[in-house]
């Protein structure tokens, strides 16, 4: 049987057997995986062979009631004895899009999302408004008058059903989705223009992902900019695109405190607009200021001694004034590399402190072994379109991502042994995750360890920035840093670059600790590896999807995941706002 | 034969009879037109019938040197007796795209356009730049540094060489094109930000044709936008796009005067910076302030004895102040009528003086009957992407168009026959073009003499609107306005709906009446019809195109020209930078 008649001839049992409401475990290896974007669950979830995948068709296949299930022609292939397809399919309320790869005539990996809740589709193309009245009324506003008034009764006297606290990307395409979705929403953001966060950083900051993978739901980047995007150029963007999707944002707008009442249904949340207090009434809470809180500032002894100038790395902004001095910067992730870098470009004398182990990986080597099989100009000439990039992503439980991950890595340390070796022989200390699993695996567990070289690894690699490893900070002195083996670095300027606090700490103090504690870790897979304790969750935790805490959502992650979940974040509120029945099955998930 | 075959079959004799220097006069039916843009004669020009046909090869074959016509799959396509295939082509510099359509086996219309210049194509997509150096450098610069210092140094300490007045829609997207094709380009607009031109209009104000027809190039409209763009979402996108583009735009510029130095090939044009006078040295001179140059005030007698307000339409903003107030507006094309609805609205006495026949035609008639058929969702889901549908439109020669046009309105005034019926009982005087061919054609002769309705004609209809036709107006009195008829209608505010001056007043006013008189003509076929003189031209007068005076172009039309054209036009400029030979082969052109 040939790839296509095999998938065929699989969903056709699968189909079958759902629609008979009938589990079929035998359909599935026992190795087999099933990760579902809400249609069987409203949830995020992986379950895992076919004992998992049983009873979670026990408990959701009659509400569920999938039907239609149909390959997509010319979509299935095979290669290394594995077919796979793309599907589609319907269940009671939902529009879905899935994905199969068989082994031997049994399902290894199964993916099923949502796309769209049925009669409630994206106003847009042929659902779009007409925007004129057809003929001229009386008192009919203009676009600028309607949008007008829009912003001035939300969040005075209509409350929005969506608070977004977060004006970046993540906060901005959310509200994307949910304006097409007509889910009242209102974002708010500290900052006093849209893209300030961006603004804000080092001179030098790109985005350390080629352009391919970084667009922004339904508007993508103009195809002739740079494939490395600089920081100034995405601020402007973003507020372009708050402007271009109609979203209403309330800038220098500081998010106080929220609580929740369980009675109204409704948070009521503290904010200060431009210095004046206002209390909003939203039934959903999306935090979407990523997924670091606050910045980490250890407390090194002797702090207030020093008689330097001393910042955390994102308050950091240039090097220009430091021509000539001595620059010491503690950490060794990707901001404490392009300060360095930063510093090194205005002439300054860096050192740079590394405490623990990191996981570099050039840009180029990233793109070339990775990123660029979904997301490159190749890519596009294959037919493999964003959207089609984001579904392919993230199909694969990740549970195999890791596997796959490693053997890539394999290659990855190959190709660049020389820089690697080069890197060593400066005494970095180099790690490639736990178990070498490598970088997107790493930031998934924990979010951080890792540096992106743009660059400032040859630096470290030449000594042009000098380094200092296997030590600790022992305190600060007021000419410099002592480290843990007594030595001093003399300094006219010290950078933290420690790092964030985690999202559950921004929880505790805008909500509370009891809420941050009942919603638990928020991030990382549950891999039991470092900063990334178990037991395995199969998803990231919290994050898309329902918490612990009824109403509040968190959002974030790099710009592919917040495209791809935005959208599977936004039909969720608007599930909610249409009152849909959603009984949420996720038995390893919620913290 | 099929259609497949008969189109390769005779582009394969084309091809044949090009690469031996033959001149195929007999593959060419009697009543054929072949329309060319730059590919065979580097200007904009239609050949009808085998003699010019014959006479145009004979003088550009040699140097062109066609090859490599070969017919795109999947679009060869039969209806009525006629077959149609698009196919691509090369020539000795360019890359092309042609569209062909045989009837009898012999060549009905054939139309070629270029595409790009062979080895100076656009740096986008896989030609994009990479946008960070691969490795950190010493005083290497950010994007924004970058950017800063180009604009600094534009017009300043480096001459652009291209300088485009006027920073609407038509300056912004040819600007956008060279961006692209690395031509140094600056672009001057009086007003104070790019999109004024819009913002400043009547608060109604929408565009009359539907979104997808008004795409500007390279950065398509959101597709949750409304059917009709109201005006501040135009002038807000324009300013995005701008910025999207990397456009160099000094706002608050003003052009004095300019004169051309053909010793030096450059321009001397003077311009007010913000107050400051510029004097800006480019190679080519680009007026983009659209097709129509000033407003045009009549001067009726008695005008300054009026003694309430009266504005151009280009000046009315709002009729928020003249509720129960007694208005006149003179005219009776689109903004006259736009500008009624705005008075009516808001509660003013309205009278419309109608001084010569206009042609109306619904909005949304013209919509279902000509516009969707290239531009709407339907054609989208058919596979007409925009670019194919410029093409397709370009494709047909300003001849058959006509033709096309007449069955059309037969179509269309048989479909709304009680709408006309009322408006012509209202005493309104309604026309369809000298011979019938509706109101594309009339825009392409005249520009002007035409309102698509979308409400304005219910007012006057029924009456809502008062209307004075068959008079003109005498004069103006201190109490409002005198006809022909004697009568004198009462005004608190007059607004003179008059149009614009045509645009080689301008030209007269920029540069000299000589120059002006020079170039001759802007815009019109040369139908010789009312406003629009003969002989035939074929093409619109000097639009795009090469004119008489070396180094001045002429850019505009609406938004679906200047996407398109935005392109032939580029890649003229891009050539002259370059230095290629260029001969100009267009007899009936040149003003």
């Amino acid at each position: 049987m040939g790839a296509e008649a095999q998938a065929r001839d699989w969903l056709a049992r699968l189909a079958m057997a759902l629609e008979r409401g009938e589990i079929p475990q035998a359909l599935f290896r026992p190795d087999s995986h099933w990760r579902d974007l809400l249609t069987f669950t409203w949830s995020i979830a992986t379950f895992d062979g076919p004992g998992e995948i049983g009873a979670m068709l026990t408990a959701c296949l009659a509400q569920t009631a999938p039907s239609s299930l149909e390959i997509e022609s010319g979509t299935c292939a095979e290669a290394g004895g594995v077919v796979e397809a793309w599907f589609g399919f319907e269940t009671a309320l939902l529009r879905g899009r899935g994905h199969l790869r068989l082994k031997d005539g049994l399902c290894w990996t199964l993916f099923t999302a949502a796309v769209e809740i049925k009669g409630h589709e994206e106003r847009a193309g042929s659902r779009r408004e007409r925007g004129v009245a057809p003929g001229v009324e009386r008192g009919r506003l203009s676009w600028a008058e309607q949008r007008q008034r829009e912003a001035a009764a939300l969040g005075t006297t209509e409350q929005p059903d969506c608070l977004i606290i977060g004006g970046g990307q993540a906060g901005l395409a959310l509200a994307a989705r949910l304006k097409r979705l007509q889910v009242p929403t209102l974002v708010v953001d500290g900052l006093k223009r849209p893209g300030d966060a961006w603004r804000r950083r080092y001179r030098s900051l790109c985005l350390h992902d080629p352009i391919w993978a970084n667009h922004l739901p339904y508007m993508p980047f103009p195809d002739h900019w740079p494939v490395y995007i600089s920081k100034d150029r995405m601020g402007d963007w973003l507020e372009s695109y708050a402007d271009a999707m109609d979203l209403h944002v309330w800038s220098s707008t500081l998010a106080r405190s929220a609580s929740y009442d369980p009675t109204e249904q409704r948070w009521s949340v503290q904010v200060e607009r431009e210095g004046v207090p206002v209390t909003l009434r939203p039934r959903q809470l999306v935090l979407a200021t990523g997924m670091s809180g606050a910045p980490a500032l250890p407390r090194f002894t002797g702090a207030e001694s020093f008689r330097g100038v001393q910042c955390h790395s994102s308050a950091f902004e240039s090097g220009a004034a430091y021509a000539g001095r001595k620059c010491v910067v503690i950490g060794s992730n990707n901001s404490a590399h392009d300060i360095c870098a930063d510093l090194w470009e205005h002439g300054a004398e860096v050192t740079m402190v590394q405490r623990s182990s990191t996981l570099v990986a050039r840009a180029e080597t990233l793109f070339r072994f990775i990123t660029s099989r979904l997301f490159s100009e190749d890519a596009l000439a294959a037919g493999i379109t964003t959207e089609r990039a984001d579904y392919t992503a993230a199909s694969r439980p990740f549970a195999l991502v890791a596997e796959l991950q490693r053997g890539l890595y394999r290659e990855i340390r190959a190709h660049d042994a020389q820089f690697y070796a080069r890197l060593t022989a400066a005494g970095f200390m180099l790690d490639f995750g736990e178990d070498e699993t490598g970088l997107s695996i790493k930031y998934l567990r924990r979010g951080s360890g890792y540096y992106i070289d743009v660059g400032a690894s040859e630096l470290i690699a030449s000594g042009a920035v000098a380094l200092r490893s296997r030590v600790q900070v022992a305190g600060l002195r007021p000419q410099g840093v002592e480290l843990s083996d007594g030595s001093i670095l003399e300094a006219d300027l010290i950078v933290h670059a420690t790092g964030y606090e985690p999202m559950e700490s921004w929880i505790a103090s805008l909500i509370s600790p009891e809420v941050a504690e009942r919603v638990g870790h928020v991030w990382g897979l549950g891999s039991g590896t470092r900063l990334d304790p178990g037991p395995w969750a199969g998803e990231l935790r919290n994050m898309w999807k329902p918490t612990r805490q009824e109403g509040l959502w968190l959002h974030g992650g790099n710009l592919q995941q917040v495209r791809f979940y935005s959208r599977i974040l936004a039909l969720q509120l608007q599930a909610r706002l249409l009152g849909l029945a959603m009984p949420v099955h996720d038995p390893k998930g919620r913290g």
